[in-house]
């Protein structure tokens, strides 16, 4: 498996195909087609083959996939068979919101702890985690190394983002979601991905335009 | 423009592009080139221009992209050269910080109302946006037809999430940004985008483990 050769929109579905055998397998289901697979999540099953070709061969003919072992096996493509520890800056509305986000520990990624720079906030609960207590900045350092923390979340407004990002790149944190509505500057080893809500709605606005200019599809 | 034509990653870089755009402006900049605006995203200028053109002819030979023109292309392109009411159901953690999330309204996109179905939350304003009171379900068609509302978010438990979509459908709903971690079903003709945050954490965890397995980069 070379990174180079993946692009990234096969990795992004191997966690909706992830999300669509636990589906499955919670329906009872043990082995799915790549055609079945395909149409839960609008995709050819040419695609899906494709897609999981850059990572293994894992179908068994005439009966499709093993449910309980491709997702083991994305899984561990992903990642995720292991639990990560993460640390969360910023804890106004969305941070608050996030660090109760059950996606997150379902998913093995385990909050261990929560910073901001507000001194109202330090050394309270996070509103929505009653077991964390609100960290000054300066204990980041600490935190990641006290808890091995490779990733990061930050929410805290665009002004303060570049900033905690320095310092978490500082700490050793190698990937960081970031929620903050600007962009940043990172040494090119370590991982970003950002979160814009708002594209999400322009893509919607997109689509709802697309739909009045075509012509209503028959049949 | 056909949108058969056209593919997603192209319409979610137009996104990207606007943003890169706006900081170029802000920036006091009046054109830019393909190449610069591929560097800022991590694309190939080729890339950029393969985009663009699914859209129209925008560069102009010797200067580059007009920076001001391009900008208004790609709003109007994506809908949102106009203001979008949109409508917001569930106020839990996460509702209340997407209420009060600035980037939305940056963008063009109004919250005009905000549902619950608790009977506590009932009457009483949104905790980050005092001047909207949150009301019950019950209303959402009146405010659908009274304000003209085509895209809405739903941020409500898992369990109550297909039944707010089909609220939100039959009141006339053509847009939903699903926050609810579990699919929708809707007609063919309802445009449907899925926030699932685990997801990015995902493609980090994926993307750390990449730069591990591989060996470092010389030069």
């Amino acid at each position: 498996m070379k990174a180079d050769h993946i692009p990234a929109p096969a990795v992004k579905r191997l966690s909706l195909y992830l999300r669509e055998l636990e589906n499955l397998q919670r329906g009872g289901r043990t082995t799915v087609s790549s055609r079945r697979l395909g149409d839960a999540l609008g995709l050819t099953d040419a695609q899906v083959r494709k897609d999981l070709a850059y990572f293994g061969q894992f179908g068994h003919p005439g009966i499709g996939y093993d449910i309980t072992e491709l997702s083991t096996e994305i899984r561990r493509i992903l990642g995720t068979d292991r639990t990560w520890n993460i640390l969360l800056v910023g804890a106004g509305n969305l941070g608050t919101a996030l660090a109760a986000y059950r996606g997150f520990s379902k998913r093995g990624f385990h909050l261990v702890a929560v910073f901001d720079s507000d001194p109202r906030k330090i050394g309270r609960p996070v509103p929505s985690v009653e077991s964390i207590t609100i960290q000054p900045l300066g204990e980041i350092a600490k935190t990641v190394k006290q808890y091995d923390v490779r990733l990061a979340i930050i929410s805290v407004p665009a002004e303060a983002a570049q900033q905690v990002a320095d310092l978490l790149v500082e700490a050793g944190v190698r990937g960081v979601l970031n929620f903050a509505p600007t962009a940043l500057t990172v040494p090119s080893e370590i991982a970003v991905s950002a979160v814009d809500m708002a594209v999400q709605l322009e893509q919607l606005s997109f689509q709802l335009g697309m739909m009045q200019r075509l012509p209503a599809r028959s049949g």
